[in-house]
């Protein structure tokens, strides 16, 4: 007897990923020998670096591809201490740090210990698509707060004050953010932490893509508050993606729960990403990254003057990450039907707005600078003949 | 202003697992020098086969480390799919087929895209004590029914037809069983799947001690039907712990579904993993495995009898995993204290009933036999002793 289909509620408010069907046809398009101008992805197009690397061989070498603890490796949640001393001059106590299966799994934790069913956690639209989601995964609800260019595409306390309610527990921002590639300035973040205490509730930091600043210093959020919790991941600036590893920094009260979920629905992060980066956060290791910032930082010097030039409106400079936010409401009534034809016609891959929520997603696209400055300025002749047809 | 310390509800529902108090004991009194008999841990003491470490070097050596898609690599995938077809003569379609960050990683899926809120999960106790974490993640309610040595410690349709009612959504069922290394006959899962089915419901299928069996041939659920849920891993048989890599197989009408909660919660699994993972099912992996297999079967050879004489009862003889579950109630009234007293007294670890349910858990005790066969005669040994005092 054949079993009729029958999904749990919650997935009709979960969407895929759009820029995946995008992705899927320029694979089509590349298999047939077209050339594609990739600026849709929200990975490094760097390798790990070889510091990392040769230290992920020699654990595997040396056998240690056995469970860690669910916290993580101590050795790494002291390293990562020692980190955050020596870049932002903050003291962290390991005991506070969890290592997790990419900041995903940190996301997964604090939804599970903090949310309770139909409370809300409030987020900026747009944003991050699978903040939305992991909320959703606990039977609670985001508050999705339209920003805009006007506050740096960020929230700020005017915000939390505007929209706060008795349902809300906490507040998710990211610094900086995809997609827009803002920060929050340290005032701006402290107003934040300040309220949202006042108010009994949390607030969540995304700081994965620190470290790629450009012409700032960027300050984490506990340089503020130990009662803030930061989400963090060896993906972006330190180039592990496919590794699979973040960290989740929590106030002291909170850790034991944190590491019983994690127990349960993890186990632990991945042993062999662990030991490689213990490597993360030698000098060696932070040259290379750094040169690859530079290199972040220029991609995005050529690339914002040129897309303005086209017609498309960045009205403020994204100071981090490796994206640029861009409307298009003068070239296109429809971001996602303009994404689809550059691809078709141009060979030009751009995520399409809805991807990040629904604040005005038909007017955007994201363009990611995660591609050589000379795919770029292929990329900018391609779109600026499209564009003049 | 202090945060006052507000953890969600669900989270008094969610035990850590006891054993973790007497790990931590027994690393403590280690590090005092003193020698303990590790038989409380559920990991094999086997390294990972050398030809997967191997691959795995060469995975990280190539570059191998960024993202997969969601559902993992197709190869990968089409590697599970032709080791269905050899192991077990049944064709799956590698569409079927989603890797995931461990098993842990595939149960998450599958209560995001099966179970509502209020709905029920089946299970028997004892049971491996994460299953009813997942189910209370999703807000949903796991019915954990007691199961003795005479039905082989677990579910059959009989137990279904008594306790499946309105609320009912899917029955989660392992063979081989962790606590109690029992199987599941194919006349027993066939009844259960037809009960399921003719209910609306799903039978999800947990095979993550599949290879690890002692002169029966284990067979898949899937050669019964392509309608069930079925869970693997690479942890146990396959001897990759800390790589955290498992796969499941679900209907086709499903896989879209399980994909999209794939790209949010966790992007995808451990890409050095997944290359690794392709040197599982060659002819040189598999006859390493077999040979481990065979040292598990001579350690439980061992270990069974052993532990009746020292007046365990053990009155069914496990088949499969690396597991005795021992009833201990001639021996002490708290199977509790008894672990912390053997650690303190004997130096031997075990894992206390109450890690596995509610159903007796103080007549019972879990012995692993994850070490040498030296060391659980020097186990044994001890037991002795501290019986005979």
């Amino acid at each position: 007897m054949a079993n009729k289909v029958d999904i749990a509620y919650r997935m009709a408010a979960i969407q895929p990923f759009h820029v995946m069907a995008l992705l899927a046809r320029a694979r089509e398009l590349e298999a047939k020998g077209r050339d594609i101008v990739h600026m849709e992805i929200g990975e490094p197009d760097f390798d790990t670096p070889a510091p990392i690397v040769q230290a992920g061989i020699e654990a595997l070498q040396s056998g240690k591809h056995h469970y860690t603890p669910a916290k993580g490796l101590l050795e790494l949640r002291q390293a990562i201490s020692g980190f955050y001393l020596q870049k932002y001059g903050v003291s962290v106590d390991p005991e506070r740090i969890l290592i997790t299966p990419g900041s995903s799994g940190a996301l997964q934790l604090l939804m599970a210990v903090l949310i309770n069913p139909g409370q809300q956690v409030l987020m900026a639209d747009p944003g991050y698509p699978c903040n939305r989601n992991f909320v959703r995964l606990v039977e609670a609800e985001s508050l999705s707060i339209p920003v805009a260019a006007s506050n740096g595409y960020q929230l700020n306390v005017n915000h939390l004050q505007q929209y706060w309610n008795k349902q809300s527990r906490a507040a998710l921002v990211a610094s900086p953010a995809n997609p827009t590639g803002t920060l929050i300035n340290t005032v701006d973040m402290q107003a934040m932490v300040d309220f949202v205490l006042q108010h009994g509730g949390h607030l969540l930091v995304d700081e994965i893509y620190h470290g790629l600043t450009y012409g700032v210093e960027e300050q984490t959020a506990l340089a503020i508050s130990d009662d803030v919790f930061v989400i963090n991941s060896f993906s972006k600036y330190f180039g592990m993606t496919g590794w699979r590893l973040g960290w989740l920094v929590a106030p002291q009260a909170y850790v034991d729960a944190l590491d019983k979920v994690a127990q349960n629905i993890f186990l632990a992060a991945s042993t062999p990403a662990q030991y490689a980066a213990l490597a993360a956060f030698t000098p060696e290791t932070l040259a290379i990254l750094d040169q690859r910032r530079d290199t972040f930082q220029q991609r995005r010097d050529y690339l914002l003057p040129a897309l303005k030039q086209l017609g498309f409106a960045i009205p403020i400079t994204p100071e981090g990450a490796f994206y640029l936010y861009a409307n298009c409401k003068h070239l296109t009534e429809d971001s996602y039907s303009f994404c689809l034809k550059l691809l078709e016609e141009a060979g030009v891959a751009v995520t399409p707005g809805k991807d990040f929520g629904v604040n005005k997603p038909e007017q955007h696209v994201r363009f990611a600078y995660t591609t050589s400055l000379d795919r770029l300025k292929l990329g900018v002749e391609r779109l600026q003949q499209f564009l003049n047809k």
